[in-house]
């Protein structure tokens, strides 16, 4: 069965491309509260966990122990653009760890921001581990090893012991048991693991809640919330989603986009948590999704909805991206 | 009913995407070879009808009366990358006509060129309309205009005469009847025509083989194809996938990649021409479909059916594309 139509690009008055994809509305108690597509397959979550992947950093001790605010700790849950403040922060928190970015696991690429590309190109300087979007994580991987004096020459090893306090957090938040069947390697070489977006849903809506999480690690979740909101830019960055999102929605809404086409969120207010998944790993569509859901689960957003213009070359509105009948019909007669 | 999925992403030993699509495979009569999914639905060829786009330049005698040579002629039927030499060959080709780079319409972006972006930045330097990969195309149609004593300012509505002789040369080849209902925008500005996949295997199947074609077109569609395997460099760029394989096929294949996942192309020995799209846009699944569609059609290129490695940011083989079954086993029974 394939998963329906959710996002179109029209050009002309015609179809052009179509995205299909899946979405998962749940409670803390694993009620599904929405579900388009298939929603108990597992699909790699990439990114868009890092909240959670963070939550051992904390629970350690190893964000007291190095003294990391709000910015270290919303740095390690960012896909950051690599703009010159997120270097300085995930330089720092290796320092304050007593490493450097030579021990960052996570290879090296171009800032996403095209205005950081440039001018480090201007420069005449390459990019380096701390430029990779996932360098927060990795320093507060890194800085957790160090804490408990674990090996850190190898931090990425699948049952090292980052990486399973790690799995143990993805546990016991999604509910999903995650054999060795489940792991595949992200692109910054960390461990990821494929789970159900009803699962990745619901893990999201106990992080905000707290509810059915033990305490410790509930203050863990709050701390980090309160941290991607006060720096919502160094979650993602400049004209980044994540960071528009936060910064427009402070305190109400918390999201984290992941490479291909995977969004996660939760809204606390509402109880409810998110998670998506574009089948063809399409960005632009999970974008536009993502802020569809969100038109229709909070206040006074409803403009999030409206299709997207798609400017050509000469900035002439040659096509758009729309929302496709049945996310549409799905949303319109869902009961949140 | 959905397209079949024709291509998948897997990460560790797990699907993590899947993007569907439609192949046509046709003889010049129109009589289909091969076809999978729905090859009837008027699609937009975008970039991949530059050839027949450039059919007129040559009948008209533009191409003739300006001295347009092998270099001009296949860079009017390209996306170049926008170096140095694709850049030079279109500022020549509008000197030639008693023009310059403002008369273009298709507006600015960077380089295709990583290596060319670099070099432009590096030197202080904006992109120009001649870095835009459609420059050459449209220095072919204002060249056409000129030469014809039509008004240079307006070529790119739909209904000027230099449109207007690309659509007739479009239904001549394709058989589609092209109404005002089928015109969209390119992303270069100018106008784009919905033409099922199954009108364009067979246009380019005529467009190859000449057959059923009228002996001028035919003379300048050989022209245009003599100079794209003359300088295959010029109708892509180094390492993009239309010059690697008309450089090693040469004289054998003709392809040409359109963007939102469109790929057409024709083998002249076999008589058959191809068109294939892919529903989401993705690149990365057109060009993975079209060589797995020219290792089954060209002798010695079984290697073309690979699948491909998606390295991570430290170089490791974190995911790959393949081929998925619906593809593989239509290919596997196709009696071409």
């Amino acid at each position: 069965m394939a998963n329906p139509v959710l996002v179109e690009m029209l050009r002309g008055d015609r179809v052009e491309s179509r995205h299909r994809g899946s979405i998962a509305v749940a409670r803390p108690d694993g009620g599904l509260a929405f579900a388009i597509g298939e929603v108990h397959r597992p699909i790699y979550p990439r990114s868009a966990i890092k909240a959670i992947q963070c939550l051992p950093a904390i629970e350690t001790g190893a964000a007291d122990r190095f003294g990391f605010g709000d910015a270290e700790i919303a740095l390690a849950c960012a896909s950051h653009s690599g703009t010159d403040r997120h270097v300085a922060v995930a330089a720092s928190m290796l320092a304050k760890a007593g490493l450097d970015a030579s021990a960052l696991g996570c290879g090296s690429h171009e800032p996403i921001s095209a205005a950081a590309a440039r001018s480090l190109m201007k420069a005449g300087h390459e990019p380096s581990a701390l430029h990779n979007n996932c360098s927060g994580k990795h320093a507060a991987m890194l800085a957790t090893a160090v804490h408990m004096g674990e090996p850190v020459v190898d931090y990425l090893r699948p049952n090292h012991p980052v990486q399973v306090r790690i799995a143990g957090a993805l546990e016991d938040l999604t509910g999903a048991r995650l054999g060795q069947d489940r792991v595949g390697v992200d692109g910054c070489s960390a461990p990821n693991w494929a789970i159900p977006l009803a699962n990745l849903a619901r893990a999201f809506a106990r992080l905000v809640t707290g509810e059915g999480v033990e305490a410790g690690r509930s203050q863990a979740a709050q701390r980090i919330l309160r941290a991607c909101w006060a720096e919502p830019e160094l979650v993602a960055g400049p004209e980044r989603l994540d960071t528009t999102l936060m910064t427009r929605f402070n305190g109400q809404l918390f999201t984290k986009t992941g490479a291909e086409g995977v969004y996660c969120g939760a809204i606390p207010a509402r109880g409810l948590g998110f998670a998506l998944k574009i089948d063809d790993g399409g960005k632009r569509a999970s974008e536009l999704v993502v802020k569809a859901l969100i038109a229709r689960l909070l206040p006074r957003a409803e403009d999030l909805a409206a299709d997207e213009v798609v400017p050509n070359w000469r900035g002439i509105a040659a096509a758009r991206l729309r929302c496709a009948s049945p996310l549409l019909e799905g949303l319109g007669v869902a009961s949140f």
